[in-house]
């Protein structure tokens, strides 16, 4: 048995959940960090047998792996305060994933 | 030294974290699941030496474990809108119990 | 790779998450603890190299280490209600540290 912590962005968090619970994995959703750390994270609890953790990480990096988008951000470029979108390449997403040996697994 | 790492039912939280500290146990609380997980959650952790974990897993299993109530939902059986209570078998309780093995455990 | 799990004191918790990100140590806070439980913990999860734990560790100890203020309570010790300010020692902050050992570690 092992357990599988998962730190998400937000905005993952609810495909994730969604994709592992489809496949019948338990998570464990832990509320995520105040405001002072950059931008939110969801800390994920996932119990799994030994042979099913190459499974999730596959489902997790589906889900959250860092990717690039192309964002417009309005910037002031002329005088008489005239706006043009700027394309801008921004990377979201991302996983840290820590892996632990469970010694004991129990439910009661 | 062990971790155990328990997750409960929102609503047997406070009892079980009554009857570890009463016990010298020391817990902390992580704060709950948001709303999309199935029915509140409550994970805690435990530090304990080796020889305290079957103690603690029977204070859990006291607490939490899985139990039947009967609960009684108003349903409409009749012509004329007539409610009938009809008794109903739910399954209420149950824990998540992960023991991990601890390396090293400060105090500061 | 170590994952260090430090419940600390909410009053430590933004200096020592300061101190470490400073470090390029990288930390991830879990909300807090209800009221129930005395005073508010810190739960933070640092994953280091195994050769960053003892800096990890001796942070936490400076930031967080158990120690004595004297604060001054108001005290009625008069007829006619005077109150008169009583020094007192209480003791502040503390942490509580799990060393886990972790199986993998994986960034996507
Ligand atoms: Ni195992
Ligand atoms: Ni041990
Ligand atoms: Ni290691």
């Amino acid at each position: 048995m092992k357990l599988i912590i998962a730190i998400v962005q937000d905005e993952d968090a609810p495909g994730l959940i969604e994709d592992l619970t489809e496949e019948e994995y338990r998570v464990t959703k832990l509320a995520s960090t105040g405001g002072f750390l950059k931008s939110g994270n969801t800390t994920l609890l996932i119990g799994v047998e030994d042979e099913q953790v190459d499974n999730v990480l596959n489902i997790i990096e589906d889900t959250c792996k860092t990717r690039e988008i192309t964002t417009s951000l309005m910037t002031v470029t002329m005088p008489g305060d005239t706006y043009i979108p700027y394309p801008l390449d921004v990377k979201i997403g991302g996983a840290t994933i820590f892996i632990l040996d469970v010694e004991k697994y129990i439910r009661v």
